[in-house]
């Protein structure tokens, strides 16, 4: 058993984390924190886990709970976790950070999309970006790992086989993104109360102004080797949970459906979250597990994909925790099989 | 035309009073307030406004407002309201109160229910609480209306026919209501994030703890001549608007379906706005219109009445247009026929 | 006051117009139709109806509608529309048909994307396709005017003001797609009940294979005198109502936001029902209402613009009523301003 | 391992069961039956689980079912389910009956509710009703258990403890229950499609109607040992699953809050699925899982009792799997642990 905390315990994500940790064969969570004060019980903030937990929510330093835990998962905001993340490595702990601060591996570009100066820029280089479809092999023996955004995912999830394939052009491409209200966070605000968004559906971020951006565009272009730019606009859709990406790219010679849809099977072949199906995928199909549903379609020259993922899980906790198995050496499904 | 000002322009129930006073062919809207500071434009606050009103929402006093406007709808929450009641009063605007804070005539019974003690006690046993269809003749020639509370329309709605014509017992009433998200109001609030209360049904102010309660009780005492009780247990339920009151009472003698059906008809003969129908209505049948619609069942010697209403409108700002139009003189269905 | 009927009088386009129609101060519900058996009235099939219309939905002949009717809203299916409508206009009766038989103006065309030979070609060319942002000047005097689908006015509107005037390229668009479920019709099937499409978001006839793209390609390329060239995905979002149509269009020359702005504002300057705005719409602020809300954004090279209308009325029963008003010679928003 | 088998395996409660029964560490799903030609694959009927099952539907008679599995989940609709069941039990398998069939101990009672006469009448009053929170240990050693309906669920839960200890009258008993959709089945049906019942609450069966009642009645009086009478009023609400149900009991003498959720908390000591909780719970807290949460509050002499459960998990397949495993003798816990 691998004695595990969680950074910032009050959110969705932390949420899921905690519900999938409860049921991993190899995890025993040590604590949760939060700045609120009076150390609550977990189940004063997750109502849901009642019964289920009774860890109490400190208001631990980063020191303390790496004294306490083994491995540490920072669901801090950006800026917050960079702050907390090296006092965690120095004190032993290995770092899952689900936060943005570790992904982009410029400082600058960092800056740029952040609008804060990086506090931590010497670890950027070095520090693996966590989707295991894509390199596996990379995450055993790290001591940190930047866990992915949620449209990050499934866009990257998306358009890989195709882009190292060289089936498609790696500019114009078009990422039209719907996502659940659950991605927009727990904290109160107008634009997210029910009686707000519910009935509705709405772009925002219009104009290449989301930080998933640059995360996308980096992480495709290293991972196959061509200089990647697209426009990507995020929606928010009336659900709890779910994304779904849909995504357009110049095919660079003609292809049937049925050869594209082979193309991304061979590339996920193994790989146990990613469903490649014939069928439209919708999110509900994959909603509270850790599976990526793609599928993909062509008109005109374009190669239309489709990519879903349950943007908590597969977009958040669940690729924390396939991060956790492989960095320690455990199956990398443990605790994900729902 | 008769100049109206709306004070506390920024909630749900504001919204729908503007846009049923754009439609309505005697009013003209002549100042919204707000405390947000510079004087924001009304589609700022409510984009779906854009293009149909150019009014601002400004940071008025109630002198300023009375100054400007004839007929005051008082949109701000409790306490707040009833200092600016005697000011507007003052000031030669007649005023229809949407707050709580006229609706209860006893001064103690308001401190005791709102934790505040009442600033403006004197008027409590003069102002008519504005619920036409018990007695729509008392509003005429009034200066202050206490706009009924939403759960409260429903409930009165409901067992008053029943109750005046002495079929019903009046104590042992149980009134399970549930109401849309939209009846927690705009201010951003954990609860009423749409992440936490979607796909969700709870009850809330258990144990009879909701403030509609003492009004319920004293209008249904008042207006029947009874000594009315009544358990009363609110819900949320995962929609934007709409109100079901689920109501059961001791029949004083057996009856047939039929037989209370006639009686709430009879009762609601010529009324504009009240719809007895035989099938069961859904809050969906009422939703973005005035009306209630009202049937009634008979099981074991209890009558089980179901009243639905748009908490909104006939919940708020519909029945006070149908108080405004009493009020002026107007037709009281003006403004009201979508 | 014009007499009209319904053709086809159960669906949710019908109920939207019939509520139109009930606030028309020019119009008069002389008829509806179903094929149900046994003359329902109209809030047996429309419960929210009751007490606002007591009308009997009939199994007429069109030749019997015409008799009834001055103006005929057809809103049978695809293929049975295309058989009433000669009777009906033989009948003498005017007829706005929001089917799709005769959207298209060739008969070939819709033959290979209906399935089925179009029994009333020749009428097909001569056929005024009715978007009055468009030609409102071809509609006055028009015998019958085909009403265009939903997607396509979100999409035609959203395209048209920058392809007319030359700022984009005809080819490469893209139009992704987002519809409410009352898109998908009344008929109970699988796919639509609640707990299949509820918190869910997915794309249906991915690569080109939605009947509303040959509609949108032909009205554009006539209205701007280039051939267009699109691809269409839609998507069904689980909320009633709205549609939001992100178009992706490269730029022939680059420009700021605020100029493709101004190009769209002056485009639709003094068109009742459009509303450009700076703001990103949503579609809930177009819900329940005529206006159809544009904005647009530049990025990399392309235009992103964002069109957002209610699927039933901008989409369906209100632009139908624009039509009506203009065939009949009354004013252009009557009946549609809520 | 322990093979088992779905009778009716397309509906929401197959697929729930079927999800559990994946993560059973004891059950091996050796037949899944459909009236549907041409044996689809599971993921043909149930999307989501594409990848996780490769088992097709097949056309099975019953006596087929049980030469394949030890045990069948008879999920057929009422009246084919005592159709199937002798022949399942004929051919040597233990059944768990989801369908209504077996869980009324009188044949007339059943034929006036159901509208049919029962073909199996003498296997009624042996028949076990499986509410392992009842009577566990009458459940090991059954070959046939009735498993209990979801309303009838939450509703016995919530009632037996203060029943059978005296605290409530047993009489004028009220419950007001409130479903998700999923409670309302997998077949197409207008009253069912998303833009009928989104954004809308409704009550149905209002007056005693609803066949869960005998149920409800007959369990508590056999369990309690008095004769119980209550009504009971259903309500549909805009969610995909959870069921509330708010409970208005009697008194037999004053009692406070405390004291009443202490007789609860007894009552259930040691039940795994059993949360009694102090605060208020809401259906999503126990969605997803096989809890189900009860608190309880007094006001004016009534108890109000508040019990939440996921309609397809403990009011369905999850409760058939607690009964699985109690018949088997393996954990009641196993495969219900999310």
């Amino acid at each position: 058993m691998v004695s595990v905390a969680i950074l910032g315990g009050t959110g969705y994500t932390a949420l899921e984390l905690i519900k999938i940790l409860l049921r991993h064969p190899q995890a025993r969570i040590a604590a949760l924190t939060t700045r609120q004060e009076g150390s609550p019980l977990v189940h004063a903030i997750h109502q849901s886990l009642y019964g289920r937990l009774t860890v109490k929510c400190e208001d631990l330093s980063p020191a303390e709970v790496a004294k306490r835990a083994e491995v540490v998962f920072c669901c801090l905001p950006h800026v917050a976790s960079m702050e907390a993340v090296p006092t965690l490595l120095a004190g032993g702990a290995k770092v899952i950070d689900l936060s943005a601060d570790y992904r982009l591996t410029d400082a600058a570009v960092y800056e740029k999309w952040y609008g804060h100066a990086h506090s931590d820029a010497a670890r950027l280089k070095e520090t693996v970006y966590g989707l295991p479809e894509l390199w596996a092999e990379r995450i055993p023996g790290q001591r940190l790992i930047a866990n992915p955004g949620c449209y990050s995912s499934a866009s990257i999830l998306g358009l890989a086989p195709l882009l190292k394939t060289g089936w498609i052009e790696p500019t114009g491409i078009i990422i039209d993104a719907k996502s659940g209200l659950s991605g927009a966070g727990r904290t109160p605000r107008l634009g997210t109360l029910f009686a707000e968004c519910n009935e509705s559906i709405g772009a925002y971020s219009v104009g290449n102004k989301h930080r998933h951006l640059p995360e996308i565009e980096q992480i495709l272009s290293d991972s196959c080797g061509v200089a990647v730019e697209a426009i990507f606009t995020p929606h928010l859709v009336p659900m709890d949970r779910g994304i779904i990406a849909t995504i357009y790219a110049r095919l660079k010679k003609p292809a049937s459906d049925g050869q594209l849809l082979e193309v991304v099977r061979q590339f996920y072949a193994g790989r146990p979250f990613m469903r490649v199906v014939e069928h439209l995928p919708v999110t509900k199909d994959s909603a509270n597990t850790n599976y990526c549903d793609i599928t993909v379609r062509q008109a005109r020259g374009q190669a239309i994909i489709i990519a879903c993922l349950d943007n908590l899980i597969k977009g958040a906790a669940g690729v924390a925790v396939q991060n956790f198995n492989l960095m320690c050496g455990f199956e990398e499904t443990d605790g994900l099989q729902v």
